[in-house]
């Protein structure tokens, strides 16, 4: 079936699905893969297989791989989405206007979501799981490597449906895994949402292609600002959390600005902390003296997203050059602050644009659970409708009711 | 100046715009329009004269005039929005983590915004004051037929930005009215957000085009759905209300669907109450024979906005029916149901997808003054950010803070 049938027939059942049994369906998938996990998992290891003889990376194979912990994380995550209050129908703020009128705001899906990945397979439970308890249905163009894996769940996901009386059609995979199904996903205008998550070239294409409304989930270029009054203890600690507790993510550290008057003092224990964890820096023209073993940061190399150990350092004048380099360099996901001056604190909270500015905390705690949220579908760095953790709430929308007894405009 | 340069200039000042005296630009805006009126007048004078010579039809005159009414709800709209509470720099719902972390929503300004707008150039002053009041730079282009009037309001707009404080570079006017303006924003990524307003072919044309986030607002094709269970009388005065009140806004009536237990009683008085009013109907054919001198409607024109003394008239089988109707013919703006039933009239609330959906009211109604928000620059029937007006609110965006005591992650 065609994308454009397969978006036809789930927009068809939409209601049903905002009035359906949505819990007891993330329910039965909680058991489904608990009692049919064989045949995921055998699905699974033809992508393996596949991926091994093509040559892809270790680290590629390890994200690829579906073993007993994702199945217990996948299945514990399934739970607590169904335990969260639904967020349907509530109607918010109902005001009397001085006509009698009563007017709110009433909560409902956004509707059919579109949602082009190329992580790692259990993807395929986690997003639909949060799109699902909020009412929508979703059209999924997995990545090529997980495309057995994907079709195995899906096909759990359908039964799932079934089994708590919802349409099957809420749920689909694209049948193609090419660039093609992403164009045509694009210029589906059917869809109420288009959410990419992967690669900057991902991103780019689809903001360029996309005709529906996009929520894009961008690179990570995030910084911590050491500042003169900063607690330098406090900063190495934040710069190495940030840094080292699990690089390969997108709230992961990637730069460091140190204000010049302590740069002298910071850089060093800087780079022995960072040597010892096997992090490599890469450093301005004005960090390079300071440093014993970095290499000089290329221009070019300033927007880059490493998601490895490698970290740049510059030392900057201040707040003011601070704020500049952030906002040319950044990529509005995640910024920090290491300051004891409250003043310069707010300076940074208000001015940086970023979906997530931290004062005196670690740039890794941007996620939905850290941010008390609840499960995610990613993190947006798109300004409009979410900024920053997309988690159930973010997936719906609100629409105006209003409430009469024959009001008129007069 | 090319677009591209006023909008690099715009955004480099936007820290300036958020932090600076809007109120005073918006209050200094109100004098100037006071003080030099004359200028402005005269810019409509030689609009006027161009378009009657290009013959334009007389209604479209009308909405190019400013004239003395204009001057005053313009002064007075600036003073009430300037009177508004400031929507920026408040922390929301900041709640302390486990680990100590206090994080919570700030809200802060979209940035810059591009606004497309035919309409009248009154608008080149609403518009810019809802944005300005909410901390945001606008890069404006308007008509081709009020050029020289929306330049000589934006002549006074930098006035009053520089007479606050604030950078002229705030408010700028595209120097060109042609289509290759329209592409050139819908290519602009330094625009925050797109705003087009006008005729179906300018958002198509946006919609395609755009890679920046859009929020249309399209046109209203909107419905009435007389239940079987309806006061009569209430229909009557709601559809006479929605469609004769003000035909050529967005909000108001296009359609009645009336059920087909009620159809005989009620498509007798309504006709004899539109005809009062000059009202044409265009009937399906279930509708026709209960009609004395309605025409057929045609199958393509049922998705029509007229703005026009127009109205389709449909007989349905019931609330189903309706829903279909509305579903695959409205174009999400506004829909209302006239039912004493309390369980028709909550499936219709809920299950209508519209920016607003009204029980026993007039789709007059979706006003941001009338919803109590309060000025707006438009009514989205885009689903994401903003679904209905949007007033000051609706123009920022809120970014997650965190304020800790050097907490990591763990």
């Amino acid at each position: 079936m065609s994308l454009r049938e397969l978006a036809e027939r789930a927009r068809a059942r939409l209601p049903e699905v905002a009035k359906g049994d949505r819990n007891g369906a993330l329910l039965a998938m909680a058991r489904l893969l608990e009692a049919r996990w064989e045949e995921v998992r055998e699905a699974n290891e033809q992508d393996l297989e596949a991926a091994q003889k093509a040559g892809l990376p270790k680290a590629k194979l390890d994200r690829l791989r579906l073993d007993e912990r994702t199945r217990k994380d996948l299945v514990a995550g399934l739970k607590e989405i169904a335990a969260l209050p639904d967020p349907l129908f509530r109607l918010e703020g109902l005001a009397k206007r001085p006509n009698g009128l009563r007017v709110g705001r009433m909560r409902v899906p956004l509707g059919l979501i579109g949602f082009i990945y190329e992580s790692r397979p259990g993807a395929t439970v986690e997003a639909v799981s949060v799109a699902l308890k909020a009412g929508n249905a979703m059209l999924l163009r997995g990545g090529k490597e997980a495309f057995q894996s994907n079709q195995a769940l899906v096909a759990l996901w359908k039964e799932a449906l079934k089994e708590a009386g919802l349409p099957e059609e809420a749920v689909s995979l694209a049948p193609t895994t090419d660039r093609e199904a992403v164009l045509e996903m694009c210029r589906l205008e059917l869809l109420d949402l288009l959410i990419p998550r992967g690669g900057e070239e991902l991103i780019r294409l689809v903001q360029k292609e996309a005709r529906v409304p996009v929520l894009a989930h961008a690179k990570g270029v995030n910084h911590l600002y050491v500042d003169e009054r900063a607690d330098l203890m406090m900063a190495l600690r934040l710069a190495l959390n940030g840094k080292t507790q699990r690089p390969a993510v997108c709230n992961a550290l990637e730069a460091v600005l140190v204000h010049e008057k302590v740069a002298e003092a910071f850089l060093p224990l800087l780079e022995e902390a960072m040597r010892a964890k096997g992090v490599e820096l890469r450093a301005c023209p004005r960090a390079l003296p300071l440093l014993k073993e970095a290499v000089p940061a290329k221009e070019e190399e300033w927007d880059r997203e490493y998601l490895d150990l490698v970290l740049r350092v510059k030392v900057v004048e201040g707040l003011e050059e601070a704020l500049q380099h952030i906002a040319r360099y950044g990529s509005r996901h995640t910024e920090a602050i290491c300051t004891e001056d409250p003043r310069t604190a707010w300076r940074f909270l208000e001015e940086v644009d970023a979906s997530l500015v931290l004062w005196n905390a670690s740039t890794r705690f941007n996620d939905g659970f850290q941010l008390g949220l609840g499960a995610e579908i990613g993190i947006s760095t798109s300004k409009l409708h979410a900024y920053g953790p997309m988690g159930v709430l973010e997936l719906t929308t609100l629409k105006w009711v209003a409430l009469g007894e024959g009001q008129e405009r007069t």
